[in-house]
């Protein structure tokens, strides 16, 4: 799953979709900034937000658009978030979904808006306008690259996905374009995920795939109940994979969810990975708590930590960084009863440092990829959390974003 | 008050105490780092100490002597935290107040011991033996300024205050020493503070007005809930300055409760500006909040979040950040009753990010104190927040920290 010639594919590779990514001069370097993502067939949408009570223009809109229960687009730009905007913001969001509308000859309630970028700037309108015209006359199986490049920010590269499960006798496609939020923290900006999917899908029961797979993935990078103001993580299913409707949490549904979870889980990882600045990618497995909560508060707790996050962009074995965030979790735990592993080396056990040996430790931590595995000693309970070092790139990327 | 003449005595400015710093090897730049005030009129005692459940073994130490109610001296040493340690850090901990006591001729648990530096490796007993020996033989009234270089890591300068106030037509004397807590964040390095005190004070008293002052100071630079594993604030009132015993919350305990406060303030705000690396000290000013725990909440979300920290280091005006921030920190505010300032000048003001003359801004930024207003328009609660901008030098301090 997940190859590379199902990624430039991205969201066009579901039956029935496609996209395009144009550039309209809303950010400042002129490259792409403006995605269309469409499908004839009505679509049944799910959305997950921000719960930022500073919430962007286009969230409001949106989160009436997955109200009504269907979409037949989604209009995104990336340079300005239309976040702060107040009255005209509201207005700038429903013209985005208007010009849209209008072109792919839908209602304006059937248009998915979503912004990421600078707050606090108004939309260029004109630019916006031109744009969103251009794009949709770009439509094709093709334009996903260009839409993926059009939504990121700080991103190094667009994030893409594609794959597909056999449901019910019938191939069922899934693909996505997301982008990153900055490095990977509650307090960091926009991300933003659109998922398309063939599968013929109940819309409620969407809705609760959804919601329970960005638990496990997106929610895991730290973009959960901090969100920013603009955050959407959104998914169209038209139904044209001619399976059997998806209409209880049955064999099929399984399989669907499934699928939706693995490729959010993917994307959540390649967007943990290009955190801004990122040097590292961090796997924190925290086994042996009471619950999950409790495990992935952890998990978050060592994830967050600006000291555990410079140690690994220094690659510096600081294993006391790492019980010491632990310990102010929140959770209660009993350090006695903890060990810590760096890439299986163990570093911490039971109350103590450990000692290790310091050149196979320099091998590990010069690597990219570091997994960090937190035993509890508590109970069965587990959760894996990803997120990225802290390095000077990090700092020099965010002093001067709006210059 | 806090005049450059009090700050050489500190610690030892109140009647009857005596200070030292020694060099004993351990901090590896061969800086002081073995430090003794000693007070040889027996002292009420209080303390607070971290709240993270990977205690180190000195506070374990410490919290039993506060519970005796009195002490006639406080060891401490930088350059190791001897944390994560188990029963060896304990002994360890043990025999630094016993090797104290012999020296001093008092009981071991008239000894307060604190540590601070690199979480996990062994106290190295033999220098320490030697160190806290010649410390003692140095202890005068001028060696606060060397007992306050011998407790710092990080810092860039030693933090040491003196004040005096009048309680019943005594004079009484208060001193201190403190060293910051790296980049000031609740899941960063020790944050340690010794307070010396000649009023005579009920043990009781003495220890809820540390609690309350700590509240109000130490605390609201974000070094509280989630402190680190050596976090200690210790006060010994001796009481030689022969004022009536402060036994009741009268005037005289309201008077030395002020003093105590304003004390702890002005400490916790040098710490705040001489965070690892920083090159601004921020004010956050939280009003119109419908609790103080409200506006803290507020004020310590914006405080911590990396992306307002960057921007102040960059010099870069950027008001959406701090919405945000103010938007995620969990309390329920309304957007469009907010208003923002960044050093008077207004940047968002009831929903909308605001248009601000960019010279005056320009030259706002430049300033090395700012002071940032966030009116919530709820209530009547405030708080105040202090903290540091985010820059390179920290990710350069932290990222090799043990090498």
């Amino acid at each position: 799953m997940f190859s590379e010639n199902h990624k430039t594919a991205g969201v066009a590779y579901p039956q029935g979709f496609t996209a395009a990514g144009v550039r309209a001069g809303i950010k400042k370097n002129g490259n792409l900034d403006v995605a269309v993502i469409y499908t004839e067939k009505e679509a049944a949408v799910a959305g997950v937000f921000t719960k930022n009570l500073v919430a962007a223009a286009p969230v409001h809109l949106s989160k009436i658009v997955v109200g009504t229960g269907t979409a037949h687009a989604i209009v995104a730009n990336a340079g300005c978030a239309n976040a702060c905007t107040g009255e005209q913001g509201i207005r700038d969001a429903e013209k985005m979904a208007e010009i849209a509308a209008k072109e792919l000859n839908c209602r304006a309630d059937d248009v998915i808006v979503a912004s990421t970028g600078l707050i606090g700037s108004n939309l260029p309108m004109d630019k916006m306008e031109n744009g969103i015209k251009a794009a949709v006359k770009e439509l094709s199986r093709e334009g996903s690259v260009n839409a993926g490049n059009a939504i990121i920010t700080t991103d190094t590269y667009s994030k893409a996905c594609a794959t597909e499960v056999e449901i019910g006798g019938k191939e069922v496609r899934f693909g996505a374009i997301a982008k990153g939020s900055g490095m990977i923290r509650p307090d960091m900006a926009t991300m933003l995920c659109f998922i398309t999917t063939d599968a013929d899908i109940d819309q409620k029961l969407l809705q609760e795939a959804l919601k329970d797979a960005t638990e496990v993935s997106f929610n895991m990078i730290s973009v959960d109940g901090d969100m920013s103001t603009n955050d959407s993580v959104v998914v169209l299913a038209n139904g044209a994979a001619g399976n059997k409707k998806i209409v209880a949490r049955d064999a099929d549904y399984l399989k669907f969810f499934e699928t939706l979870k693995n490729l959010c889980t993917e994307l959540a990882k390649r967007i943990a990975a290009d955190g801004e600045g990122a040097s590292k990618f961090l796997t924190i497995n925290v086994t042996g708590a009471e619950t999950f909560a409790d495990a992935k508060k952890v998990g978050m707790s060592v994830a967050n930590s600006p000291l555990v996050k410079t140690a690994f962009f220094g690659q510096d074995a600081n294993p006391g960084r790492t019980i010491c965030a632990v310990g102010y979790s929140g959770v209660k735990i009993v350090p006695e009863k903890i060990s810590i592993k760096f890439g299986g080396l163990t570093v911490y056990d039971k109350g103590l440092v450990t000692k290790f040996d310091e050149n196979a430790m320099r091998k590990i931590l010069a690597e990219h990829d570091i997994v960090v595995d937190i035993e509890l000693g508590l109970g069965d309970a587990q959760a894996t959390v990803y997120t990225c070092d802290l390095s000077f790139q990090y700092v020099k990327i965010n002093a001067d974003y709006t210059t």
